[in-house]
């Protein structure tokens, strides 16, 4: 089970009414944030879910509406009493950017790692949280990321019963994992039955659609895209800068197949971005217009 | 005349309902800002003055509070089609530091000068604004600021016309300046009387109180000064971190004998800084516990 909070939907610039983009991902106590604008720490405080438990923070990319607010996130981090290191990922470039705006918060209590991403595709690993990134398509280095929880196959326990497996070691193998007991090795795979579906996440901002998103997204629980315009008329604008339109969103979605899109990333002269939403629900059904800190839960499938 | 609005009341870390603590003045069209922490763009746009004609932006110190919300504001002040330089004056080592923030809004179409405070006591004088700046005693290099408006004596036109001054050159004269006609010069100091009452707006947060102040502010029409804490009782905690409550603001305000004190920059652990207010009003009785976006105009005293 994974929650998930939205915490801001608003692109190039906080506005009174509208923070930044950012995401939040709740899993097993342990939190991870994909990017930081100037403000998100605010709306995170409003959202309640506290500071002290994030392992993770990834940054899509380097604009300042995107990272602006880590000295003031790391210093409130700080003040909630944490010791632990944090990991900091990004593209490239992401220690020397982070450290440039450290500056004016030198003295924090506790490390801070970094992770630097360099390759089309690549696996980050920190706390709970499994990740891949794949770059996308920006006027700078920009990633996509998606957040895979696999879920092992259903318990036996009827095989294990008839296979002697003690049943100490029931609730181990249960979990995917391998056993020992009285110097005798149990696996899982003969007590469990297929792979079910697991939970994935993905989330992606500041790029132009590209061909490879379909199979990054495939089967998605949520997408988390770009509509930086809901307005088709606004397109050329969309392509010079490199970013995405609500139609074309929702067409990554349906290529893709996930259950469910939400937009985000509304460009400041977007006044309601609901006003666009049949754009992209005639295309996607199941597309939600983001607002600041909506919320969604994630289980997994009873089965 | 000037126009000032207290854009945020907060220190250490913004707030859902408090912007951080800065300062912007209005002057002839033209715009001076003291510090811009995070989201202090947001409360500029709630306020409605606009961005373009800031000419000059004013540290206190590089604490975080202070000074992270730089690099959005720049690049919102470049949203708002400004093509002139802009000067960014601070402590020693504001271009360091102001340029490890611009990692992130590297193209701007604007230059940046700077200036760096090194002395004592320092003057400023861009665009509109001749500012004195003072150092103060905080954990890092703090500067407290003096905007000085002066005021020419009043123009006698009966002296004028007994001098035989061409009436052309009375409103150059008036402003205290110095004028030519037909190769004889005019000075204003024979048709002025004697310098009048100005306008004086100091300006000072994140100190102790030190023995210098009552003197920097003599007189000034409104004082603006923090006032971490209201209750008396955590004025050890203030000293320990280099900060100064209530009733130390109130008393410097007495001494300087100002018009007006502003409280500013209160704790986040003081959810109602008006509960206070009597501790500094029994020492100061024109205090003011501030509000985000509280404004005031000064204008020449009517004589």
């Amino acid at each position: 089970m994974i929650d998930i909070a939205l915490l801001g939907t608003g692109g190039m610039m906080p506005l009174p009414e509208r923070f930044l983009t950012s995401l939040l991902v709740r899993k097993r106590g342990r939190m991870m944030l994909i990017d930081s604008g100037e403000g998100t720490q605010v709306t995170m405080k409003m959202l309640g879910w506290g500071f002290k438990t994030i392992d993770l923070i990834c940054y899509t990319h380097f604009h300042a509406d995107h990272i602006s607010g880590l000295p003031g996130l790391l210093l409130t981090i700080g003040n909630s009493d944490r010791t632990e290191p944090l990991t900091i990922a990004g593209p490239e470039g992401v220690k020397k950017i982070a450290e440039g705006l450290r500056l004016i918060a030198p003295e924090l209590p506790f490390a801070i790692n970094y992770i630097e991403l360099k390759e089309k595709y690549e696996n980050i690993n920190i706390s709970e949280f499994d990740l891949k990134a794949m770059q996308v398509d920006h006027r700078i280095s920009c990633y996509g990321y998606s957040l895979d929880i696999p879920r092992a196959g259903k318990f036996d326990p009827q095989k294990a019963m008839e296979l002697g497996i003690p049943k100490e070691l029931w609730s181990v193998l249960q979990k995917g994992e391998t056993a020992e007991y009285n110097g005798q090795k149990y696996t899982c795979d003969t007590v469990l039955g297929a792979p079910r579906k697991g939970i994935k996440l993905c989330y992606c901002t500041d790029t132009r659609p590209t061909a490879d998103m379909p199979d990054f997204f495939r089967d998605a629980d949520l997408l988390v895209y770009e509509g930086l315009y809901g307005d088709d008329e606004k397109l050329e604008k969309a392509v010079k800068h490199k970013h995405s339109v609500y139609r074309e969103a929702a067409n990554i979605a349906k290529a893709a197949d996930v259950k469910e899109l939400w937009l985000t990333h509304f460009s400041p002269a977007m006044t309601d971005p609901e006003e666009f939403l049949s754009v992209a629900a005639d295309i996607f059904p199941n597309t939600v217009v983001g607002t600041d800190r909506l919320t969604k839960t994630i289980k997994f499938e009873e089965r």
